[in-house]
């Protein structure tokens, strides 16, 4: 028995929050049902932010509601703020991605807020939650971004991230991602940080939630591999970036994240080959997009199931 | 005091085997003073290859010339076989870099030799620098090709690997560099066979030559670094591949590679900014070719001065 790996995709959400196109509804789900046949469990499906603020998520709760059709599949949703949680609740979505910056820069241009401010409101959604009779049936992740740095603030003190972090596992937290959100973390940082994070959060399982802007992504997925963390981020293509991050282009690509995870000999359930035809057709509906990832291009390696066998 | 790490860049050899230009060798030799003044000391300026077999490297001799009188340079030199090695030899190269393959079907289809025989080659090309009188003034590396697998053979046995290192470092080898040739390798195993190669090398430092066809090369960087090793080989803009090795496209790139190092603590010596300058005056040398890595497009964080300081 190999040990479990989970890369959830963020494609949906993350990866088209700035491209050009806007996508239906139908092409979404689509997206999401291709993925979860190929073994993907887990995919943020959309983000309810404000309508007006992202013209890409304006079918948010059409396209929660069909994720939770789709067979196989536990969606995730990312809200920004109390309002965001209380229409993921109506819908009835299983897991609640809550997202602040540890960058108190970054948390003002991102959403109008101070981090505190933005602390407060993660204490009132896990409230609402409960009040509603949902605690166990919805989990509430709360996502710590650029933990790792910051494009307008420049370094984001870890001691800051450390305590950020012990706040939002007090305040009821069911998971800790941090976030590189610009692409400025190395993996001696990634392992210093989740290892301090480890401490404060406790039984809490750790994610990770990083940009591959200057191509050390798949280097800190390794890192921290060996931090213990088993639940990682990742957009189809590397697709993605953060309007409120100057610079920001791209997660880190699902295809090459699932072959390191299976590389290493872990389970991540997921068919890469499967993978790369659902990157082939997203690329047909994002005329004018980059899309980013080695094994897509070159293929699996001849020794590849050795390996995954290990 | 920082420890240091030394990247060597080997774009006007591995990068350009395959592009479609053949760049001249006062072209070749500008791309080596611009990386020399970035503060790169060490560069495999060419090939001594038979030149009817790789046309890129018809001026080898002109160019080995010409890299011996760049200021803070030493040039380094690949040699398939003995009598590229005397041609090295005869212009007074500081550094030859002898590569056989691991994989036996890779080092027929490369050289039409066994890897038995390249190994016995090895030991003359040792025997005649000796002969002239040359010890301690040129140093001979061995370069173990595919050492993580192949792509027509598949598997390569680490054993096999660990042997060969054996015998090339009691053959005299000044140090042995292993090289993923077609990017088969993942952390795992980077971690693995560098640990088992350093217990058959003893004080021969150990090299690594990564290709980042599968995008795993930065995180292999990463895991060689945890197993002591301090000598990178990468190419500018990530240009590479092997001419019998299909689809192995792609060195590590340099710019991504320093910026990695730099960012875990280590002094490279070599100024990433203009390494980035390099790279935008050989892309116009160079139409039609991919130019791979993500420093170059996003820029240096605005933390890096202080990571690099840590």
């Amino acid at each position: 028995m190999r040990e479990r790996a989970d890369v959830r995709e963020v494609g949906p959400r993350d990866g088209i929050q700035m491209v050009k196109t806007i996508l239906s509804a139908e092409q979404k789900l689509a997206w999401c049902r291709a993925q979860a046949a190929a073994g993907m469990r887990h995919i943020e499906v959309t983000s309810f932010v404000p309508p007006h603020v992202v013209a890409q998520f304006a079918d948010a709760a059409e396209v929660a509601r069909g994720a939770l059709a789709i067979p196989g599949l536990k969606p995730a949703v990312l809200v920004p703020n109390l309002k965001g949680a209380q229409r993921a609740f109506d819908i009835g979505v299983p897991k609640v991605n809550y997202v602040l910056s540890a960058s108190e820069a970054h948390n003002l241009a991102n959403v109008r807020r101070t981090t505190d401010e933005s602390i407060a409101d993660f204490r009132r959604i896990v409230a609402e939650r409960d009040a509603r009779g949902l605690k166990g049936r919805v989990q509430i992740s709360a996502g710590l971004a650029t933990s790792f740095g910051c494009t307008i603030q420049g370094t984001v003190p870890e001691s800051r991230v450390v305590e950020i972090a012990g706040f939002m596992a007090e305040a009821g937290a069911e998971e800790i991602s941090l976030a590189d959100t610009v692409g400025y973390g190395n993996p001696g940082q990634v392992r210093r940080l989740f290892d301090a994070v480890a401490r404060v959060a406790g039984a809490i399982p750790l994610a990770a939630h990083f940009h591959d802007t200057r191509g050390l992504g798949i280097a800190n997925v390794t890192a921290a591999v060996e931090a213990g963390v088993r639940r990682f981020d990742a957009s189809l293509a590397g697709l993605g970036g953060c309007p409120f991050a100057p610079g920001a282009t791209g997660n880190i690509n699902t295809e090459d994240c699932v072959f390191l995870l299976e590389s290493l000999g872990f389970e991540t359930g997921i068919d890469i080959e499967k993978l790369i035809a659902v990157r082939a057709d997203v690329e047909t509906w994002l005329p004018g997009e980059r899309f980013f990832g080695m094994v897509a291009r070159a293929g699996l390696p001849k020794t590849f199931h050795h390996a995954a066998a290990a």
